[in-house]
Parts: C-alpha cells; structure tokens; sequence
C-alpha cells in the first residue's frame, strides 16, 4: 500500500481530501476546483460511495459534477468485496481522470476495497496523474496510515485513537477531518505522537486541502487546515504512557491556514493567503 | 515510510522478524544464521537497543554476535531523539551490513528513532542490500504498519488490536510475536481485517522469519510461523462491528510452518520442510 510507482511522464495526480459537509448549494468552490483540476470540459470522474450507505449518495455527488462543468461524472456500486473484484465493473473506473470518494464510514472502504483490484487500481490511477480525492470518511482513506476511530478533546491521551492501513495514495500526512467541529486536535496529536514521521492535516467542515504534484498543499473552503509539523519533536512519552492517561509531547509546531494559505510539504513552510 | 528506492544493484537486503526469547546459549541458529548473512567473517552488525532500558542488552548481543563469527559487532546507544540526530552516533551505522533491533517496547523504537536520520539511514541501508532484523518489539517495528497493543485470544474482535506505523522496510506484512506462547491470533486476525491487503505473520518465541530478497520467507528455529493469507477475504465485519464484539472474517488462510518450511510472500504458496 505505499504509493505506486510513477507512470511515465513523471507526474502524480493531486490528491485531495476534504473535512466533510462541503457546501453543495451556493458556493460550491470546492467540487468545482476538483472537476477543474480533473479536466473541466474534459473531465471524467468516477464517484465511489463506498463508504455510505444511503442509497442517492452516488447519484448526488455524480449530478453535482456534472452541474460543475465536470464533461462527464458516474458512480460505481462497489459496495461488497465481490462488486470490487467484478471486472465488469472495475473495468468502468480505468478511464476516469478524477476518482471521488464520498462521507460514510472509512472502515468500509477499507475492508471492502483493500487489497481487490479496484485499490490498486486507484493507485494506478494516481500514480499517472488523475486527481482523486474524498470528503469525511473520503479523506482519511486517502494516505497509508488512516484514523479509523477516536475520541474527542484537544489534548492527545494515549489510547484515544486507533490507526489502520489506508489506501496509500500519500505517505506524507495523515489526515483528520471535520477537525474543528469535532474538537479533534487531540486525537490528530495522538496519532502523530505514535511515530512522529508524517504531517498532521486537521481539515475544518467544507475545507479541502488541494495537495499539488509537486506537494504543495494549497487551502480552498470557508474553513481552516491546521497543519501540525511534529518534525522537531523533542520528545514523545506515549511507549510509557498507561491508557487514558495524558501524553507528553514537546515542540510541535502548528500553522493554521485558511482559504488561499499553502504550505509546501517537502519543505514544510507554510505561506499565508497572498494580501 | 514506504519502502526506500532500491540501490544501484536492484537488490534489497533479507529482512528478519524473530518471535522473541531466541535461544542464546545451546542452540544458537537464528542468531548465527543472521551472523552468516551479514557476512560472516566480514559482517559488520550493529546492534540497536532503543526498545530495552536495560543497560546490559547492547553489549549482550554484541558478544553474541562476535561469538557467532561476525567480523565485528557494536550497539549504538540511540536512548532519546536528540541521539537520534546525533551526526557522531549516526554515522557509525553507516557501515553496517546487519542491523539489529534488540526487545523492549516497539512503541520506543518508534517514538525514538520515526522520522529521525537513523530511521532514514536503516531504510537506505536495506534498500541497499543490508540484513535488517529484530526479536520481539524488534521485530514488531520492521514493516510499514506496526501492532502497537492489543488483547490476547484466538478470536478477532473490534478493538483487540492498535495499529501504529513502524520502520517500513516492508508494507508485505504484519508481524506479531510471542504468538503461540501469548495467544496472539486474535489480535493479528483483527490487525488484518481493517484492510485486507497484507500477510500476517505470527512468531512463535525462538523462530524467525528469514525473508530473502525475493521475497520468500526462510523459517529458522524451534516453533513455528503462523502465516495468515486474507487475500481471498469474502467478508470482514470490522465497520459495523461495536467495540468489544466478534468480527465476521471468512475465507481466510492459514499455514503453519516449522524449520526449514518456505512461504513465497509474492505468490503466496507455502512449501513444507524438505522430506
């Protein structure tokens, strides 16, 4: 599940996860950056509603790309381990050059998309330059490791998150999302405090963090990504902490950055909204 | 953390989880097998003994090793991260042809040495055809995601596990330790059910899992390996299932294997002892 290897051109896609309740109605800048950057008249996204159950999702979000100038949008009923490894179906996602994930449940999409062809297609897909992104549930199965479950509170607790595989678009960050609405900073902590090699990504409610080829996350939506850099950590006491007990972490460095803001993940600098 | 680029000759080097508590005294064949492949007369081992806070683990398997006909062995005192970035410390690895990760806790390596120039250096030196192995915590921290805790028992059931990520030499496995004597199925069953696309591998105490660079296991000792294989996973249950409860898991496939029994971790076929 490490990101797959580059296709020929040398150029990933974007990848794109976003904090859930993504405005659909008046402004709706987030879905259309996505259907722009996917390739506009161009586009052909595939929606995976993988991760709900409710049964207009797909249709919705497919009706909505459309209305955004996507040229073409579909979804596709992967909704069992066996729809995943039906090449009738998985055979549809090849020609997409946008590949949404919609809100549910991430361990859905984990357990019914890991390891089938319909994972390692997306991978692909990637790997050769298609955008693929996902909201809520469709964001935090985008990187390798994934928040599976947590509990809420700003200061990090050992114990109060459960990791597990993600898709592994991206190994740079770990994600969370409907970040300040849920009071999540200290689960996002406690994740990063495990093994203190990724960047933390806390994604408010309809705010996507558009992270570019050349790793250069750039913040659309009327929220905020706060970016939490552990990468001069001096210390993490969580190998000696018991269960429930308080975690100590020393010199995390934290960027809160609105609509505009980037923040270059190679480098890990952040540049405000141009004034 | 993914897996490092291979080096110039395209080789990466043996990876090496051991289940723990390998004998030390009579007889020494996993340790000693280790020693051959590093080089025998002219390995060069360092030992890193992160896991333990007991001041003797180092200097004991330096000895070990040295009795058992490395060239040389030396242990590197990596006990915070501030050693961890220590230039002095950090490049006296880079001669090593075998690194060793002693027993303690996983959750020190991680929270040590993740994102730290030592965890980069060891990547690079495996992906450069270097022997990277560990007993017990050692080993648990060898591949891309790490079982950090859990609760002992023969059956899965949601929450029994917590996964972190480890070192990344491999994203092919999941490795538990202690296995038989602990009664670890429970655990491992759950680690794979949150995303189907690794093989687990339960090590038994005395027995390693000698991974060579084509990706077939060697198994080395006087217990077995308990090779899990969930890539024909009809169903798992771990989104839907409460906290505490049994997960649903069918279709998954276990092989058991003593000494000298091989596993092809690419095709995922088993093959007994020679007869």
């Amino acid at each position: 599940m490490s990101p797959a290897k580059l296709g020929p051109d040398g150029r990933r896609g974007w990848i794109v996860p976003v904090g859930g309740a993504e405005e659909k109605i008046s402004d709706q800048r987030i879905l259309k950056r996505f259907a722009e950057i996917a390739g506009g008249a161009d586009a052909v996204i595939a929606v995976i509603p993988t991760a709900s159950e409710l049964p207009d999702t797909g249709p919705r979000y497919q009706a909505l790309f459309e209305e955004l100038g996507a040229g073409e949008a579909y979804w596709l009923p992967f909704f069992d381990r066996a729809d995943a490894e039906n090449d009738g179906l998985v055979t549809q996602l090849e020609r997409a050059t946008g590949v949404f994930f919609t809100g549910g449940n991430q361990l859905r999409i984990a357990t019914i998309l890991g390891g089938t062809p319909v994972a390692k297609l997306v991978r692909r897909l990637s790997a050769d330059g298609a955008i693929v992104g996902g909201t809520s549930a469709g964001a935090a199965i985008l990187p390798e490791h994934m928040i599976a479950h947590g509990a809420s509170g700003a200061s990090p607790t050992a114990g109060m998150v459960q990791l597990s595989p993600g898709l592994g678009l991206t190994n740079r960050v770990v994600v969370d999302q409907h970040f300040r609405q849920r009071d999540r900073l200290g689960r996002l902590l406690t994740a990063l405090a495990y093994n203190p090699f990724a960047i933390g990504l806390g994604l408010d409610e309809d705010t996507g963090a558009f992270i570019d080829p050349d790793a250069v996350l750039h913040v659309v939506g009327s929220g905020a990504v706060t970016v939490v850099d552990v990468s001069q950590l001096g210390h993490s006491s969580i190998a000696d902490t018991p269960q429930g007990a308080p975690i100590c972490m020393t010199n995390v460095r934290l960027h809160l950055l609105p609509h505009g803001a980037t923040f270059d993940l190679h480098h890990r600098t952040a540049t405000p909204p141009p004034g």
